[in-house]
């Protein structure tokens, strides 16, 4: 299985056109940056967390991205009945295990979600993914200390057990369903510097899972789209505040030259 | 009633000079940005949500913004009890119902919160402001699906029963009080792919209500203002990213010369 | 005691060789500032505030960083856990007592956390230093209404019964021990228009304390580097929001030779 240009713009496209609701219940660091990403690409994030709130909008919304970036006990029940509306109506789920293994809180919460959703896509980085699959594997905060390619067992393991799609996102991305692997290549080494990338990520893989039921494309395009705009972005930064901005500005302009001229399997 | 360059410029001038405290139960995606806002025009911003304070700092505030955007119990407690505490000292209350519509929780806190509160000021777009008033308007998330002119109808029938200026943003800005509607015709198509300048816009009028007690008057100059920053911003911005980021530096800068020459009522 | 350019780089070199864990309890409105600042550096952040996972998470960092900007109950258990693990495992512990003096809420919770907790550093503004000592000063929101300066003898007195340092931002900033006090002159005076600045002086004062257990001048070094990345900022900035951007991306560039040209103590 291969992307193309032709299929990451097309996807885009969809996105501009349909403007899918992508419901977030998300951590309180990236809310506005994940926000802004999504309607900068042409999405329309909603952001929703309340128990007597949650079934109905991701029972109106086109995906939903749950993250556990800052986890608390009431959100996590509503992450539970988001997931399980979103379930039922067959929307696509895509879930971003932020800091699983630096607390057993987050790796339980993670791994429960996992079990009980049904995902369609699974984001994380190296350490992330690991740590999902590995009783033993102790990560470092939420920044990723091995390279995403060590995780791609793990992922594999994943993706079979869950029957879904999991992205290792690093300096090369691997996009990981049962049969296949895309990678990647796409991207900017100061993208770590600015925080909450990797859960703009997961979010924008929320909006491409909406317009494209094939998700491991969706989330291949999603994290090509991620790459080519990373690389517009860093050509005028001067750090990781104007990288940022730019970004924001980067996904907006994004046109089929930019994706052919840059696009890196 | 009108609006004129040196009565918005000179509402700016007291934000600037009194600096009023504005007190924000608001939503978590917009904090930092509304916050960046009213500190760029001149006002003084505090975000406080917490039951145990919400009256003192109620007590001590030139205005109260209530943003229902991330809602949940605890924050509508609170919300409550600094609207009492805000209507007890006669200081203005500005509400903003995002997204209501989308979820009955918002809407029945919406118009719980109007209700009780006798607002000076309500905020929102034109699908919000319809779904206020009518039981089966359905909003999509938190971006509206309808034009601005479509809600005047419903602004009139809230600024009857309510005693209040609504303000209806979009393409043109509608104020509407019990008597006379006010258009502002400021802005830029990008300003709805930044997340939260509605929230903003909301926040504006907290801090000229705070100066001016002519609410439609406050609402109208902030509106304008909101149009004419986001013009301003919007000449050198190469997307939303940095549309949002000049757009704070244009509140900074804000003279009366800018108002002069793009000021469109 | 004094601080020079080459003991200020020296600690700038230890982050970005180690990048220490900086488990930050802080507000809503400036987690993700104060993470793209910390990462910026070359530490890594991580946000935390559950009850559950608060205790593991502070057993893992380099630093604990308590900021009570946007307080509520369950937030409060999660700090003083979080600060008693700290304390077990001789971390330091800087505590940020934003608003402290603008309701009992803030006021009770700071004093208590720092004689609970018995940090290494506080930072605050003339206002909160103050507040903090004296029952009868009462501050406006979040922003000082005092000069750092008046503040001194309330910093020395903080310094004296909790045996730390004691750090009060401003035009110049006091960096005040048991024994000696140390002045940081650098800064720009559009910082204070920019939100959430105080709070990332915070935010660095831990990760500088993460690699230097010379709390004075672990402190020190920070607010120098505030200054001096601030004044970098402003050179090219057009207002508030240009600056915030261009401080994330001075903390990134920030080399021996800006700190040489720019440090004025």
């Amino acid at each position: 299985m291969t992307i193309t240009p032709s299929s990451i713009f097309n996807d885009v496209e969809k996105i501009r056109e349909n403007g899918p609701l992508v419901h977030n219940i998300t951590n309180y660091v990236v809310m506005n940056t994940t926000a802004n990403a999504l309607l900068a690409l042409g999405a329309s994030p909603v952001m929703a967390h309340a128990v007597p709130e949650v079934k109905e909008m991701a029972g109106i919304a086109g995906a939903l991205v749950i993250n556990i970036g800052t986890l608390s006990d009431a959100w996590i029940e509503a992450m539970f009945m988001a997931a399980k509306k979103a379930e039922q109506r067959q929307i696509p789920i895509v879930i971003d295990p932020v800091g699983v293994g630096a607390t057993q809180y987050r790796t339980k919460t993670a791994r429960e979600l996992i079990q009980s959703s049904g995902p369609s896509i699974i984001r994380g980085n190296g350490s992330e993914i690991m740590a999902l699959c590995e009783q033993d594997i102790v990560t470092k905060g939420v920044d990723s200390t091995s390279a995403s390619d060590q995780a791609i067992d793990s992922a594999k393991a994943l993706a079979r057990e869950f029957d879904c799609t999991v992205c290792i996102t690093g300096k090369t991305d691997y996009i990981v369903s049962q049969e296949t692997i895309i990678q990647v290549k796409n991207g900017h080494a100061m993208m770590p510097r600015v925080t909450g990338l990797g859960c703009t990520a997961t979010a924008i893989c929320g909006a491409f899972a909406a317009v494209n039921k094939n998700f491991e494309k969706a989330a291949a395009h999603a994290m090509a789209i991620m790459g080519i705009a990373g690389e517009m972005a860093a050509k005028n930064a001067q750090g990781p505040g104007t990288l940022q901005v730019n970004f924001i500005d980067a996904l907006y302009q994004l046109s089929e030259t930019h994706i052919k001229k840059l696009f890196k399997e």
